[in-house]
């Protein structure tokens, strides 16, 4: 496991839990490696104890670990047959996420992250890769929490043409705005959403847009097939709204949401990131707080919305075990 | 071909159109028996022709086909890889349906069903026959057109449990219910239904709540593992609701739908399909016309609805189609 936070602890708490779920399927797990700022790279074969990781500020003493030095002998000494990757994103170059992953693919190990930054600027690269070693790169986390929108078109849609797609994939700007309209200036409602863990302590990268941005490059690289550069997103944040036009806007019956979207264009893809007034009778409208939903447009379905209502902590990191189940299971 | 109405017309027409994509998949297609009342059993191993199928009417000598006398000589005759079987529902049995999957599977072919009636009374033992002749049985377009509902829990999320779910899950009682809410009475909105082809000549199957209720029980079958008698659902359709209540909720801001619902309860399920009033905040409130939505609450994620927008002709094919892909690929 690399990266500690929510993500990856909320995994080893659904391992747990899921046990004999997993032993019915003949899987079964050990934790061999995790690595952190704080922990460093520690691993050892014989599994650590879950337990004592979850622990809060536990003495990395207390684990019977030894310590490799990077990335390589870390992975070597853990004896991984599987990656967890759940670092923050680097919006950039997906760095040192990229590299991570294709350290594990290299050593032998399935390659899962919760991290988008591999999925829009390296996902041919590590498809190959892990390809050409009879491994997986998957990555169900890193768009809509684990909701299974890329297993979905790439298992259960085969040859459907996807034309285009809009929703509301940013957490943290919808809170904001669900907030506003219930009477908070920006600042407060900003405020409260950090106070209740929803928005980070730099929130610029969720308020103006950039979060979804990748998410919308991610879903077109995947499901579209289609390069696409950040920067030929159209992308357009939050932070012009006041309180008053946000609280207007609802009144009227067209309600502001940061809506994303993409569609084909002649060779292309045109995509946006960008608050619009939505309709009441547009599902988008009623997608409040935390809740996400992705509607897409296909040739067999004209309208095939996904939608994600107030998911909690289980949510990203049961995107992470169900990849873990397809990878070894596959 | 099994039924030669609209669905099985329309996967001719998406099998022409895919067929490149097929090719690509290593599926190549013929269509080498048909069955209706019309036509009887005809049957030709080297295909008949499509073109001479899709047009109307067609004198059935101008094609170069044999005719059995009944379903295991016609699988026969047309040394059949795969049945797809789109008859009309037997809510009481499943049958005859039940039977022709049955012989499909007994004579090596994949038994491909838009029929729900099987679902419910022979999920577990068409499963059992398909595995032990290393086939599959599969019926993704029986419930919500050709939505991946059970191709998503079957294959991309694993290890979930589902707790429930609700949902608007007929299109006949939807439509009816949308054009008594715009001012048109109970029998001038069936009458207008029935002119669009959206409600059939004998609408009582869907008026009285049993087609929903039997895609509840196929939900329940197959994603909570639970059996279900029909008649403990507790069902009411919507003919106890004039023009004037309909049109009072919606103003009143909680329409009428016919909402679906089951949820574990102790050791059993509690199922019911009945006309609801459900607030505006609801995504239910605003599923309109043919449009579909199920409301799934799962141990990862308390809430994840798919929507169906304006299904066209294509959908419930589509479903086949993917069933088809799926059966000849694994």
């Amino acid at each position: 496991m690399l990266g500690f936070g929510n993500v990856n602890r909320t995994l080893v708490r659904l391992l747990q839990e899921k046990t004999a779920d997993l032993r019915r399927r003949q899987i079964a797990w050990r934790i061999t490696g995790v690595a952190t700022r704080r922990l460093g790279w520690i691993a050892d074969p014989q599994g650590l104890d879950p337990s004592l990781l979850l622990e809060k500020n536990f003495p990395v003493g207390s684990l019977k670990a030894t310590a490799p030095r990077n990335v390589r002998d870390w992975l070597h000494a853990a004896q991984a047959d599987v990656l967890f990757e759940a670092t923050s994103l680097n919006v950039q170059d997906g760095q040192p996420a990229i590299d991570h992953l294709r350290a594990a693919l290299e050593a032998g190990a399935h390659a899962i992250t919760a991290n988008k930054g591999p999925v829009v600027h390296a996902h041919k690269e590590l498809c190959a890769l892990a390809d050409s070693k009879g491994l997986s790169f998957l990555f169900e986390s890193s768009v809509m929490d684990g909701v299974p929108i890329f297993s979905m078109f790439r298992d259960s849609l085969p040859a459907i043409h996807l034309r285009g797609f809009r929703g509301i994939l940013n957490s943290t700007t919808n809170v904001i705005l669900s907030g506003m309209e219930e009477g908070l200036s920006f600042e407060q409602s900003l405020k409260k959403a950090q106070e209740v863990g929803v928005a980070e302590t730099d929130p610029m990268h969720d308020i103006e847009g950039w979060d979804a941005a990748v998410k919308v490059a991610a879903l077109v690289t995947v499901l579209m097939g289609e390069k696409i550069a950040l920067d030929t997103i159209q992308r357009e944040g939050i932070r012009g709204l006041s309180g008053e036009a946000v609280r207007a806007a609802r009144e009227s019956g067209h309600p502001y949401k940061l809506v994303c979207r993409a569609q084909r264009h002649g060779n292309g893809i045109r995509a946006s990131v960008r608050p619009e007034q939505v309709p009441l009778s547009d599902p988008l409208a009623w997608v409040a707080g935390t809740s996400n939903i992705v509607y897409f447009e296909t040739d067999m379905f004209p309208g095939l919305a996904i939608t994600e209502i107030n998911p909690g902590l289980e949510a990203t990191s049961y995107g992470l075990l169900a990849d873990f189940i397809r990878a070894v299971s596959d």
